[in-house]
C-alpha cells in the first residue's frame, strides 16, 4: 500500500506492444473479443511493472483533480453520452477528470466555455461537435489551449490542433453499398440539417456510391423546428419516414444519417404500415449500443468510439506537454454491422400502396 | 440593442402566475400542451417587462460563465442525459453554465469532484446520483457548498441540503397497479443492484401494491459483472428476461426498474419467442423519450424530468444566496403512460412453453 508505483498505462501498452485501449479493456474486464495470448501478455506486463490501475483514485485523495474539458452539442444525445463515457474512462486512467459542457452547436458558446476553462486553469479541450468554421478558436489556441477536434477532418488551412474522426464519407458509402449489394435500386438518405462536416461527408459518401453503381439516389434533409434540439433527431427520422411515404416514394433502401435518426425512421415506417425489412430496408450509422436491442435490430456502420475517444484524450495530453506539436489528423475506418433491419429487395416494390393519394 | 434589461425569468413567472418551466417552454417554442390563455398571458408579460431571454448569451460575451456543477453516475445513460439537458436549459436561462462530471456511483469520486469544484470557485452542485450514505458531503456543506440531491429523499437526520425526487415508491406501485388492473396475477420486478435509494423505493412500492391486491410478486435483482457499467443496464434487462424464462417463470406481468432496463427486457423476451403484449406485458419507469419509438412502444410511469430539473436548479440558486436556508424536500408525483407493451392478461398463460426443460 505504501510502495510508490511509477509505471503508467502507456508503459504497459508500449511494453506489451498493444494500444492503450487494449490495456484499458484488460483493466476493465472487457476481454470477450481479445485473443488469449494478448490478454496473457498484457496481464504479464502489468505484473512485471507492478502497474496499479487506480492512479486516478489515488489522485482523487489529494483533493485536486487535473481536468480536461469536453464540449458536446448535446449531452442528451446518447451518441455523445457514449463519447463522454470513453473519454472519461481514458482520462481517469491517466489521472484526469473530465468537465463536460453543452454547446448546442453554437460557436459563441464553444468559445465562451473554452475561455472559461482557461480562466480556471483547464488547458486541454476536446470538441465533440464539428462546426463548419473553427476560426473562433484561433485566439485561444495561440494563448496555449490544447484542442482536439472530434468528428471532423482538418480544414484547408488547419489550425494548430488535432483532428480525430471517422472516415464519414466512407461510412455513408458503406451504408449505400450494403443496400446496393442487397439489390436495392432506389435509395433515400434521411438527414437532419447539414450543420456539421461529418453530416455532409456521410451524405456525399452515400450519394457517390449510388452514382458509381448507377442507382437512384435522393436526399431528404429535415429542418428542425423552433424548440427542437438534438434530442429530437429521432423525431426528425419519424417525420421523415412519414413524409416520404406520403409523397409516394418508391425507395426500398433507407439510410439514416445516424442511429438516433434511424430509431425514429423505423417508428415512422411502422406508422405507415411498412414492414422492415420485408418491405423496405433501413441502415443507420454509428452503432449506438441501443441499436442491438431494437426490433428489428438495426443494421448500421460502426464508428469505433472507444478507440477514437481514447485517441482524442491521448492527443490532448501530448499537446498539453508540447503546444508546438504540428497538427495531427487521425481518421478511423468504419465497419459494416449487419443485423435485422436490412434484407434483399423483394421482387415487387410494395412500399407505397397509397402513392396515388398524394 | 444597447438598452439595459433587468427583468429576470422569475419576474416573468411571478407576474404571469406560472412556473418558471412554463416561461421556459414559451421561450423555447414548446407550446403544444399549453392552454392558449396561458401562452398569451406569458407573452404579454414578456413584452411588458421587456424581458430578454438570452441572458446567458450576453454573459457569455463577458468571457466568464458562472457555473454550477452536476454530478451524475453515468453520462452514457440517456436518463442522465435528459436530466443534464433540462438542468442546463434552466441554468442557462438564469445565466449559469453547467459542469458535468461522472461519479460512477462512488462516494470518493463524488467528494473529490465537489472539492475540486469548490477549489475552482464553483459553490453550487446538483447530485444526480443518490447514494445511500451522504455523510461524506457534510464537511463540504459546512464550508459553504450548496447541494441539491436529485433522485432521493432526505435522510433521517437530513444534512443542510435540498432534495428533489420522484415519489419512487408511488411510481413502483403505479406500475404494479396498472398490470393488476389488466388482470395480471403473477408479477416479476427486474432490477439492477439496489445501490440507490430510488431503486429500493420503486421495488418496495411494487411489492406493496401486489401485497395489497394479493397478487404473486417476485423480485429479480441482477448483479453487475466486472467491467459492466450503467451503460449495460439494458443488457441486465435482456439477461433477466432470458433467465426468468429459462427457470420457467409463470409471471405475465413484468416491471423493469427503469425504461433502460425495459428496453433490454423487451429484447430478452423477444429472444425467448415471447410476444409483448400478447404473451406477457412489460412496464418501464421514467418515460425516457426513446420509449415512444420502440416496437412495441413502452408503457411506463412518467417522471417529470423537466419540472424536477428546473426545481433542482432553482434550489441551488436559492441556497447559493443564503446558505442558512433550512433543508427543503420536493417530491414529485409520477404519472401513468400507457402505450403498447401492456395489455389485458389472456385466458391462458402461454408464456413458458419450455418450463419443463429447466
Amino acid at each position: 500500500m505504501t510502495r510508490s508505483t511509477t509505471a503508467t498505462i502507456e508503459d504497459v501498452a508500449r511494453r506489451a506492444a498493444v494500444s492503450i485501449s487494449t490495456v484499458s479493456n484488460v483493466l476493465n474486464g472487457r476481454q470477450a473479443r481479445m485473443r488469449p495470448e494478448t490478454l496473457e501478455r498484457v496481464q504479464q506486463v502489468i505484473a512485471e511493472l507492478d502497474f496499479r490501475p487506480n492512479q486516478s483514485a489515488r489522485r482523487l485523495k489529494t483533493g485536486h483533480i487535473a481536468m480536461i474539458g469536453l464540449l458536446v452539442p448535446s449531452i442528451a444525445n446518447p451518441f455523445f453520452g457514449a463519447l463522454a463515457r470513453w473519454v472519461e474512462e481514458t482520462a481517469n486512467e491517466r489521472g484526469y477528470g473530465v468537465l463536460l459542457c453543452n454547446t448546442q452547436r453554437s460557436a459563441e458558446r464553444e468559445q465562451a466555455y473554452a475561455q472559461s476553462f482557461m480562466a480556471q486553469g483547464i488547458k486541454g479541450v476536446i470538441l465533440g461537435s464539428s462546426l463548419q468554421a473553427q476560426d473562433h478558436l484561433a485566439p485561444l489556441i495561440s494563448k496555449g489551449l490544447a484542442v482536439v477536434s472530434f468528428d471532423r477532418t482538418a480544414q484547408l488551412k488547419p489550425l494548430a490542433m488535432d483532428y480525430v474522426s471517422l472516415d464519414n464519407f466512407r461510412a455513408g458509402a458503406m451504408a449505400a453499398e450494403h443496400l446496393i449489394a442487397l439489390g436495392h435500386r432506389d435509395i433515400v438518405y434521411v438527414s437532419a440539417p447539414l450543420r456539421s462536416v461529418s453530416r455532409v461527408a456521410r451524405l456525399e459518401g452515400a450519394r457517390d456510391a449510388c452514382a458509381t453503381h448507377k442507382v437512384k439516389f435522393e436526399s431528404h434533409v429535415r429542418e428542425v423546428t423552433p424548440g427542437q434540439t438534438e434530442m429530437d433527431i429521432a423525431e426528425l427520422g419519424r417525420a421523415g419516414g412519414v413524409a416520404l411515404h406520403a409523397r409516394g416514394t418508391k425507395a426500398t433502401g433507407f439510410i439514416a444519417m445516424n442511429d438516433m435518426l434511424a430509431i425514429g425512421l423505423l417508428a415512422g415506417l411502422r406508422q405507415c404500415k411498412l414492414r422492415v425489412p420485408d418491405d423496405v430496408s433501413v441502415m443507420g450509422i454509428d452503432d449506438m449500443f441501443l441499436g442491438a436491442y431494437l426490433s428489428p435490430a438495426l443494421s448500421t456502420v460502426r464508428q469505433p468510439m472507444q478507440e477514437m475517444a481514447s485517441a482524442a484524450v491521448e492527443r490532448v495530453l501530448v499537446r498539453l506537454k508540447d503546444s508546438n506539436e504540428p497538427a495531427h489528423e487521425l481518421v478511423f475506418t468504419p465497419e459494416l454491422v449487419v443485423r435485422e433491419s436490412t434484407a434483399a429487395k423483394g421482387p415487387v416494390n410494395n412500399s407505397n400502396p397509397e402513392s396515388k393519394l398524394t
